[in-house]
């Protein structure tokens, strides 16, 4: 596959791929996991060991601990989310913005390998008989432009029925310092970024609604919640997401048919696509870059579970928030170390997109 | 002042005005005040109580942790937002964008009592007998335009000189559901809210670095680390402004005149003003309703002193973050009980401005 070779990870020394995902991964599957807890006390009793012998209470107190916090956890997750959907792909309709590339290309691509309906909106043209080869519906088409997503809208509805799952994707990143951008760029990433998706929700929501049941995936960034240097235009429009995707839920909430509308909210950290191409790495092992497979696998596990969530890969991404409540100048330090705005190097040129 | 009339509280129980907020401020002065706590174990001393006795330990306890606390608090402060830098209203020029209903005015107006140098835009026209009667200098304008930014930003140079403090205020609010929002509304809603400050910044940015000091007042909302039912543009219209300011922090820190320009976040909860005319309020003693000139106060302290922070009022703004690292779960029962959805009822016509 031609489009993999650019997405796939360069070769790099083993301890590259040794980072704080991977030893959190380990444990989630080892000690820390509720199962293996609670076989060590067991096998301790079938070694004779007494109840009152230290290791004994010691490993049934972590059995104990580890069942109470993912049996709530599980329960909080359900109070906050409802239960699943049955997903039935010959019955849903995908729509991927910005899937010509990057992360939408592999998702819209893994659908259409799957035999789904797949209509990838971007503003990239594309063959038709690359798109025929890959079972995708391809429509060029600008996602910061209100009129053409609507006329974009009715010809997936006539091609393939109306969408269920929307997954809003289109993104493009400039790079620039703030007073290096000009009033054109800025307009530009909050059209395609932000607005594209007031866009798609206004055109494809009602039919959700009238099918009583769909998904939406949100696709913000880290960086909504940190800001950058050099990001300021990416940053605040990906930040806009945050609050779009908690009005979208409440507003779900208030309709009837909302419990069975799936809300999915996506902020990765740094991907190796095309788009992030400027971008150095600050820490390897505890903000690695991901490749955009990561972030597409655990998108379309949770759509096909029919489960809203939401999705923070890597590992940092899911603690971001802890930074905002901690003290200013512990953040500060943080974030120096951290090397977040020394990460997007200054770029000359046209920005890169992902639409 | 006709103005203050429709800002002032109306008439209400006693009970209405104690809320969390006027307790901690009594608390704070109080028992929660470091060098009242350091008086208590002094007095019980004069009583000649032994050092051994629980009341002396527990006090001298007590006042050692709040010292300590309010100690490295300061110096957490100081490390993230560095030296205050010395303001002298008679060499700085201020400008109020959205100056001329609600917030905007009050800030304006003191200031232009106080016989600061102050301009205010506003698509708002405002007669020139009021003008000269404040001490404000009004100039008519879009700020969601950029041209009318740029020509403005000229005659203010000119007529007062370079703006060395930008109040970044405007802001409207539409108030519908996501699929009653037209596409103008939409649009309009991002360009006064966010994209102004993009025009403003880039207009006025500068001339304070060419000065070597400055003060920039970004002017969020609480609602924008919440979203909210029937508020979706405006939440994530004001989410933008949390990155945006993030995002400008981090690019002035890489400059040499960046420890002179200070950098003001408010995210206020719900204001009396004109513009949230519509909004209920979910619970009075958790999350009552702030005066605009509780916030304008609070604004004209930190502007004046030089400081660089985060104004968050009343109270539960200044936690807000810890809702996001809750369980997702108690997050929901929190959202349910608290009423945000609610509160926005939805209604018809035109949206409200305080632009």
């Amino acid at each position: 596959m031609k489009a993999k070779t650019s997405l796939s990870l360069p070769e790099k020394p083993w301890h590259h791929y040794l980072t704080i995902d991977l030893i959190l991964t380990v444990l989630n599957y080892t000690i820390f996991h509720p199962f293996v807890a609670c076989i060590i006390p067991l096998c301790l009793r079938a070694q004779l060991t007494p109840y009152e012998h230290p290791a004994m209470r010691l490993t049934i107190a972590w059995a104990f601990i580890l069942t109470v916090v993912s049996v709530v956890g599980l329960m909080s997750d359900r109070f906050a989310y409802g239960a699943p959907r049955e997903v039935d792909l010959s019955e849903e309709v995908i729509v991927v913005t910005g899937g010509a590339r990057g992360l939408g290309a592999l998702i819209a691509e893994v659908y259409g390998m799957r035999g789904a309906n797949v209509a990838v909106i971007d503003v990239k043209k594309f063959g038709e008989d690359e798109a025929e080869e890959k079972g995708i519906a391809y429509y060029q088409c600008d996602v910061g432009d209100r009129k053409q997503v609507e006329e974009v809208g009715k010809r997936i509805v006539e091609d393939l029925g109306p969408p269920t799952i929307l997954i809003n994707n289109a993104g493009i990143v400039h790079g620039k310092p703030l007073l290096e951008l000009s009033p054109e760029e800025i307009e530009s990433t909050f059209r395609i970024n932000t607005l594209s998706h007031f866009h798609t929700l206004q055109t494809f929501l009602p039919g959700m609604l009238s099918a009583g049941y769909g998904t939406i995936v949100t696709v913000s960034s880290v960086l909504a919640h940190l800001g950058a240097a050099n990001l300021s235009d990416y940053t605040s429009s990906k930040s806009a997401l945050l609050a779009l995707h908690a009005s979208l839920r409440a507003e779900l909430a208030l309709l009837p048919q909302g419990p069975n509308i799936n809300t999915i909210l996506v902020t990765p950290g740094q991907l190796c696509t095309p788009m992030f191409s400027g971008v150095k790495t600050p820490s390897n092992f505890f903000a690695p870059i991901v490749g955009p497979v990561d972030v597409a696998k655990e998108i379309i596990r949770m759509v096909d579970r029919g489960e809203s969530g939401e999705i923070a890969v890597p590992l940092y991404a899911r603690w971001i928030r802890l930074l905002g409540v901690m003290p200013v100048g512990l953040q500060s330090m943080i974030r120096a170390w951290s090397g977040v705005d020394r990460a997007m190097v200054h770029r000359a040129g046209n920005g890169n997109t992902d639409s």
